[in-house]
């Protein structure tokens, strides 16, 4: 079995990703963070998760730069989640797997929630890789390219 | 603490994702087929797992209907796992994991591998979320439209 690097130091940005947001309660907490949840207790209710298993997930968020705890909107002693902007880059992602999921996991005419442009009050377009001009890239159209890692001695 | 229900039925499609994705070798197995790896003895030795852990993620990726298994391309006995158009359809997934983690994870002129649109010889653009009309919808520019749950009685 090959010695993997660590995946948060790997060359592929999709393992560093992986790293932080390859667990389930991570992504719910940063969906969650989405639509504005702020609160532990919200956080809990809403997931149904351990308070610890919580915690540790909360924290891993907030070490890696996604969320920011802040004091209390309504001025009590609680400290919020908010995202920061690098939390708040991770909107695409969310979006991708809310629409592969409608695509892919419902059947037709199930009922789901709706993710909608507040000013159009339209639900987002399908969202597709694309090329610098605009064209739509298949997943068969597009290639890796690897880099060199040289071993270091 | 509230009752959750599965995940797998829940009506947010973040939440039906997420039931499947949210592991990071799932995610990882995804990534590694769209680069064409379909044989077993390769997945493992790229990903550094354990073979029970790897064959149970990729059982769960086929009831998921993400991956298929087909017969050896090169016609011994392997078998392997190939994306189906479910599986292919996650595309903008990957894609969205690996430009955040480029914007997000590493440093200015750090070396990563690129994902390069066939036909331009280029990266592909900056996916973004966007209105119907085309318009880049931001995250505080977008609201979830829940539904009712009916309890069922």
């Amino acid at each position: 079995m090959a010695t993997r690097q660590r995946l948060s130091e790997d060359v592929c940005p999709v393992a560093r990703s992986v790293d932080i947001l390859g667990d389930k309660w991570a992504l719910l907490i940063v969906r969650n963070a989405f639509d504005g949840m702020r609160r532990f207790g919200d956080f809990q209710r809403d997931l149904g998760v351990a308070r610890n298993i919580l915690s540790d997930r909360l924290r891993r968020l907030v070490d890696a730069g996604i969320l920011q705890t802040v004091p209390a909107s309504d001025g009590s002693a609680y400290q919020e989640y908010v995202l920061t902007d690098k939390g708040g880059a991770l909107f695409p992602v969310i979006v991708a797997l809310r629409q592969w999921a409608e695509g892919a996991l419902f059947t037709p005419g199930e009922v789901h929630s709706t993710l909608v442009d507040k000013a159009s009050g339209q639900p987002l377009a399908l969202m597709q890789p694309a090329a610098q001009n605009g064209r739509t890239v298949s997943w068969d159209a597009a290639v890796v390219n690897k880099v060199a890692v040289v071993a270091q001695t």
